[in-house]
């Protein structure tokens, strides 16, 4: 399996932003430094660690599934969110969530079926591990995470990309991809559909709840052909971090989604990265699997870790943080969109974030923006890391990937960095124009 | 693969020992909760927090193969454990780390190959998905580490166990089978032997050097009709729990060892479990795979655990908490012999500990301890839990699991418990032999 794995490019990206000092990286997927919460971070733990009787806890090993606190917190907080952002759909979108038709209550997401994980990403690797065999293929969008790109490359999978609108998935190219699947007799190997739902990484796109329902019944409707479940592996690491708009319901909102919904999700990106603790939400049937496989690959994540975010939870210290780090990323997105407005030709196309860390460029037609384009090239000779859209797009014989498109986070850069970096990104595309 | 994977014997255990309140377990690997360092934690974590400049680095993201710092602070402390180690040896052993026949120091270890892991476990996993395809042969301990079996399960492995002797494998016997493999044409699928060669979970037993010599040199000899390396997975988990006789050097103190040596070990269990952070030194080939699994695994280790655990090294904290631990368990297991020569028949036969966690027993030949056996069953209802040795033992068609054998750790348990455990299960086997 060793020997499938290549070289993963957010790698080769991270020695490229490390080798040149003075380079501007907009290109990690890294958090916002000053809001790391150190003194949150350093009260909890002192709490934590004064007793012996919540001390010894987290410093002893614990169940591969995870911490029942954090579990039981966990729950609660989806349940809640859940609930917030039901209530907020128009009457006529609610009923999607009723198997009658009348606007309901999402089932209540059951702690029982919550694995936490070393980060969402083991979580996504788990999820691959426990239901895909080598050549089974993935549906993804247009872009994706370049990181599941390796996971389902380290598993030996294939890859369809099915085009993304403003509002999530192209309704009408997905069903057409799955009925080319069809018509080639693949739809058995068709085991899951991959989507970062809110916010995503690296477009920034947040699927609208409408389409969530037109998603599940359209796989829904591949299942008897394809002679098993078609799972959907919801990715709502950025769900958190809204800045703007309504929050939508997930798919768990959906009338049998506890069958057919993976939901995963991540307390390092709204907290502290540095605290690597995801979960994931699982059918039954796949989660004792994903457990077991937990279990070989480390049988739990560290107590420390998950007895610290169970205190940041209880405590209302990962709402407070959370708080001033939705008002901080809402000004540093409006910083990155002030600079590309400012600095970049107008015919670059984008759609200012609601959330997230990520905005997704468009360049006309022509110019490419790929490792070995010039466009990349003078960027990086005038001090700018971007990430070539390229790399977000699934290998998929089925269609070409696009050339002209970049990727933007304002995560980790400091405000002067991303006016600067967008800056020199304009010096290096006006330089090429004029060549 | 997830279809591959059971129930691991682990989980069993564990829900078993959760199930029935006032049982005493002396199954768990878990560690002793007194000794667990909290206020050394607590002191160690408030010093990294207390400043933007530490703080913001270990709540943030890392890199994949792990801290800078702290993997040259655990390659530097490894290669002063191996200088004291060879420094030991009887100078005729000594010649052994020398391709010459001269005494030697051995090579230092490279920061450079050091990968950082979520527990030691999570590097014996990258490992196997690294080097083994489904159907290869693994070598291991008869008994052995039986959460290995499941990760060999996981990967659909094949194992041949080699008989134990209380200084390693039995060299005669590793031939056997070497042998055996050769005449049935199976050496080209031999990958690795895996061994626990200090104070081996489950039987206590560490690898002498002079062995560790014999048996890479028995490898070797294979590689021509392997057809490629054979490695040898040494897990030295328990090395730095050692708390009588002298250390042994670790196979990495051998000539040519750089490239077929892979060693593991882990922070965990010397200084605290809920802080998982364990290690690996890999041959340059193999590093670049594993460094690629792992980062589609989770892209990295927490950095909070690993910058805590390299002030635990740079203050000396780590050392101290050390030297307390192993006078702890010296007395635990001097206990817990000494409760098993007071209430256990005189036919049970044991080698008392030098370091770890465990002791392994032996019973007369026809008492049998198997999760169905009437002894299990007995101490059940006495309250005490074992670990059945057959779970310790590979499934290798080539021999027959002893029936007679248990395994006790004294790790976890109060030292009143493992008397009360000790003289529980002399009842339930006394009870056995009235009847």
């Amino acid at each position: 399996m060793g020997r499938r794995t290549t070289d993963p490019p957010i790698t080769w990206l991270m020695q490229t932003a490390l080798s040149r000092p003075g380079l501007i990286s907009l290109a990690a997927g890294f958090t916002d430094n000053p809001t790391l919460p150190a003194r949150a971070t350093r009260q909890l733990l002192d709490r934590l660690l004064s007793r012996r009787a919540t001390a010894e806890p987290a410093l002893q090993y614990g169940s591969t599934a995870g911490d029942p606190r954090l579990r039981r917190l966990t729950a609660e907080r989806l349940a809640a969110l859940e609930a917030a952002a039901v209530g907020q759909l128009p009457a006529a979108v609610r009923t999607l969530c009723a198997p009658g038709g009348s606007p309901c209550q999402p089932a209540e997401p059951d702690a029982a079926r919550l694995l936490m994980t070393h980060g969402s990403q083991q979580l996504l690797y788990l999820v691959a591990e426990a239901l895909c065999d080598p050549g089974d293929i993935v549906l993804v969008e247009d872009p994706t995470y370049f990181v599941w790109l390796g996971i389902v490359q380290s598993h030996g999978l294939q890859c369809r990309g099915v085009a993304m609108e403003p509002d999530g998935l192209s309704l009408p190219h997905l069903a057409q991809v799955l009925d080319e699947l069809r018509q080639a007799g693949q739809l058995p190997r068709v085991k899951l559909l991959y989507t970062v739902s809110y916010h995503q990484n690296p477009s920034g796109i947040t699927t609208a709840f409408h389409k969530k329902a037109a998603i599940l019944e359209l796989l829904r409707d591949c299942e008897r052909r394809a002679g098993h479940p078609i799972y959907i592996l919801e990715d709502a690491a950025y769900r958190e971090l809204r800045f703007s708009g309504p929050d939508e319901p997930s798919y768990l909102a959906l009338p049998g989604a506890a069958d057919r919904v993976i939901h995963s999700s991540t307390f390092s990106k709204p907290f502290a990265t540095g605290i690597r603790v995801g979960w994931g939400l699982l059918p039954a049937v796949l989660y004792q699997a994903a457990v077991r496989l937990k279990g070989n690959h480390d049988f739990g994540t560290a107590c420390l870790l998950q007895h610290l975010l169970a205190e940041a939870l209880a405590s209302g210290e990962y709402e407070r943080h959370l708080a001033g780090l939705r008002r901080r990323y809402a000004r540093k997105a409006q910083i990155l969109a002030g600079a590309m407005r400012e600095h970049l030709p107008d015919s670059l196309s984008w759609q200012d974030p609601a959330g997230g860390l990520y905005i997704w460029a468009k360049l006309p037609g022509k110019t490419r923006t790929g490792l070995r384009s010039p466009l990349f090239q003078a960027a990086l000779d005038h001090g700018l890391l971007y990430v070539p859209g390229e790399l977000c797009y699934a290998p998929d014989p089925a269609r070409q990937r696009p050339a002209n498109e970049l990727g933007l986070s304002f995560g980790n850069a400091t405000e002067p960095d991303l006016r600067e970096g967008i800056r020199r990104l304009g010096q290096a595309w006006r330089g090429l124009k004029t060549k």
